[in-house]
């Protein structure tokens, strides 16, 4: 681990710096104005790729952004990691409520401020140097692959074609992701589960125009008031969601798995501080970790209908609109619970209005097993890197790719990250610490010195 | 009215050029970024009320956009006639949906589209035109006296301080406004009361900014449902608003009354296929007419929260708003309502969330009597002009100062508009058709001979 930190020391301002660079470019894959950025930031990985010692490195092309490919085989007879992450990020808006330009990284208390600090640029570029300092000393005991695309943000839908095309080239013992979170570098924690995403746009339609409210009103149905009572009855007094059929597949945490998964630190106080909240919320008879990784929930992302510039418009609108979205559990499936939730929502609405409902991506939930070599090797080079067993803990979020990768591939993911849960992901202001971006590229050549060792 | 009709023959394509320069104003009140042409649109005003012969003629500075005041005194024991209308217009938005541009005025099928072509500019300008049309002819019987304003759109925030400070040049025996509708041009109507108007914003905020809905979904509350929920429950099953109090002051219609205002045309499937709907809404019990006339409503004007972009966006809002306006019927006060919302909406919501209520400017609900002197001048008007009685109406919009001016300077108000509900007010593609413009300019004069005569 000495030669690690060395490494580290000697180099620390251009570690930085070259993240700095890879944040400067707006690759956001969601928004097309941004296609010639995103397209940029997969040359400049490839470039970053080669210079770390990767052979083979390819901007490889698909239906829609590049996947960007790089290797470095030492010998056929040792474990292969296949390392995946992602260039794109979320979109940057509201502006208005950034500090700093969104794509001008600013440090600020030992922290990087812009977006994709952390999901997913600092993370994955964690990996990149990790691998450079491997090979620099000569420590690399695996071989290893990237796998680096610029869809994560917009469903990944070109990945799958892919890994599917590819397994040959992706041929790997495991799949090593940092896009998660831990406790906190205190009590570090490995993600050993993941929620999967069903993604949904609701259109209710009610008068085919717009109409004035004093002339209409109270005669024709308001789609933005059917729409907010259909949203209303999706979840009953309990929080629990109405959707018939929707729970069934959820698997219940064992004893065990609850106590484990509650043993981690939580300041319920400080949380809702942090928040800014007077309560938490959610299904009775859960606790706050429990609500987050084990359950499924339904959230209105987004909704809009009507006049909602500046000043006051007595209009009944014609339309109204929501993007929710569902986290899901293991064993629930994507699919099916898209399929649910479509039949629920066209079933309830009113003869009053049409609906429309148009999925978007999806994903399913994983479990990674913690008997597993891939969990031990992490599990040991935390312990190793942090002086402290990391605790085992279910993300809220999701990475759809995760089971895709299972699938097709036949190999486990180790979800090793490095975030926080303050770094305000998908939100304005976002950041990565200093201290965990440094810390990951410690750790992460002790994973793949253990898994080394573990796999012989 | 030979001499009335011979006047607009020999002049119709001017009263027309005339209107589409007023139109090519985009006077919009409510957006600061036209400041400049609403300020155009009342010299505008100004100098045409002084080419009609209009004495002692001023753009009078408010504390917002002026009032363009003018007048003929012929005799001050002849009765006075107040004439109110308002130069400036709804925002234009969603421009997309204009098949021509909102302030290039474009004749289709005989009708006149632009924003602001019957609300308020085609239809105050008739008077205009009326009294040029009487001057030329040497036909007024009446003392006139115009007051436009520039902001009812708005609320009229300064009319009432105008009317307060100009008591004495305002005296007048009747107010007569056109800005309302006709049933059609073949069964005429005159409307005898207009619903009062509340309208609100509210917002709603959970956690103190955005946060990733894979993280924090089914731990925190999301205000976009606790909104969804609110508004939701504003209404019963039957349709009712479920306010405490809401509906205290309201007079319902005697049994002749309700027989009167249903005798009214009307074609349910003719309404339900002009507005694409496949079935009318409202409370239960009521009409159609009874239900956007008589009865107080609640509709949400414009609701948004969260990511509301192209594509996805795993989000859990920070806020979440709406602008709500409720329509009053008499004797429901506007600043008492406004009250009885903000305390129920503020007391509903739970402490998951916080919540604020800003109220925008409101309005009182008005009746006249059908057996005053001017509502009988206005009958008398119409059933010459058109050849049939007009059917009393109860209008479903608002014209907030109409009780300002009962208030201020004891006098009632005539409705004698000469619309269309098909106008589109409020809405893209607002038209005013040509036969209404013309028919108007016929009626008015009518008006004046008949209210003069009923006076002596």
């Amino acid at each position: 681990m000495q030669v690690i930190r060395q490494y580290i020391d000697n180099n620390k301002q251009r570690l930085l710096d070259e993240l700095f660079d890879l944040l400067r470019f707006p690759s956001v894959s969601a928004d097309p104005k941004y296609k010639a950025d995103v397209l940029k930031t997969a040359d400049y990985t490839a470039t970053k790729l080669r210079e770390a010692g990767a052979d083979n490195v390819e901007v490889c092309q698909t239906a829609g952004y590049p996947i960007v490919y790089g290797e470095k085989i030492i010998d056929s007879s040792k474990p292969t990691v296949l390392v995946y992450g992602h260039y794109d990020v979320q979109p940057p808006d509201p502006l208005e409520l950034w500090e700093t330009p969104p794509f001008e990284p600013t440090v600020r208390d030992g922290k990087i401020y812009a977006r994709g600090a952390c999901d997913d640029k600092g993370q994955f570029y964690m990996h990149v140097k990790a691998f450079e300092l491997m090979m620099q000393t000569n420590t690399l005991p695996c071989n290893i692959k990237f796998m680096i695309e610029g869809e994560e943000e917009v469903g990944s839908n070109n990945l799958g074609i892919f890994v599917k095309e590819n397994k040959e080239r992706l041929k790997a013992d495991v799949v090593l992701i940092s896009d998660t979170s831990m406790l906190s570098m205190e009590t570090p924690s490995l993600e050993t589960g993941l929620r999967g995403l069903s993604y949904l746009e609701v259109e209710v339609t009610g008068p085919n125009r717009d109409l004035h409210s004093g002339v209409y009103g109270g005669a024709v149905a308001n789609p933005a008031t059917i729409l907010a009572k259909i949203i209303a009855s999706l979840h009953d007094e309990n929080n629990h969601i109405t959707i018939p059929g929707f729970y069934d597949d959820v698997m219940e945490l064992t004893d065990a798995e609850k106590e484990a998964l509650n043993s981690a630190p939580y300041n319920e106080e400080e949380y809702k501080k942090d928040l800014g909240i007077a309560e938490v919320w959610g299904e009775k008879g859960y606790s706050t970790f429990e609500r987050t990784g084990t359950r499924p929930t339904l959230e209105v992302n987004g909704i809009w209908s009507g006049y909602i510039g500046e000043g006051a418009k007595t209009v009944l609108p014609s339309k109204a609109n929501a993007k929710i979205s569902m986290r899901l559990v293991p064993n629930q499936g994507s699919d099916k619970i898209t399929q649910l939730f479509t039949e629920h929502f066209t079933r309830i609405a009113p003869s009053y209005v049409k609906v429309k409902v148009t999925p978007h991506h999806g994903g399913e939930p994983v479990v990674t097993p913690t008997d597993s070599v891939a969990y031990q090797a992490a599990q040991k080079a935390i312990t190793e890197a942090f002086g402290i067993e990391p605790i085992p803990t279910r993300g809220g979020g999701s990475i759809p790719i995760v089971a895709l990768f299972e699938a097709e591939l036949g190999i486990k993911t180790v979800l090793m990250g490095f975030g926080l849960d303050s770094d305000a992901l998908h939100s304005p202001n976002e950041k990565y610490d200093i201290y965990n971006y440094y810390k990951g590229i410690e750790t992460i050549p002790l994973f793949y010195k253990h898994f080394a060792h573990l796999s012989e």
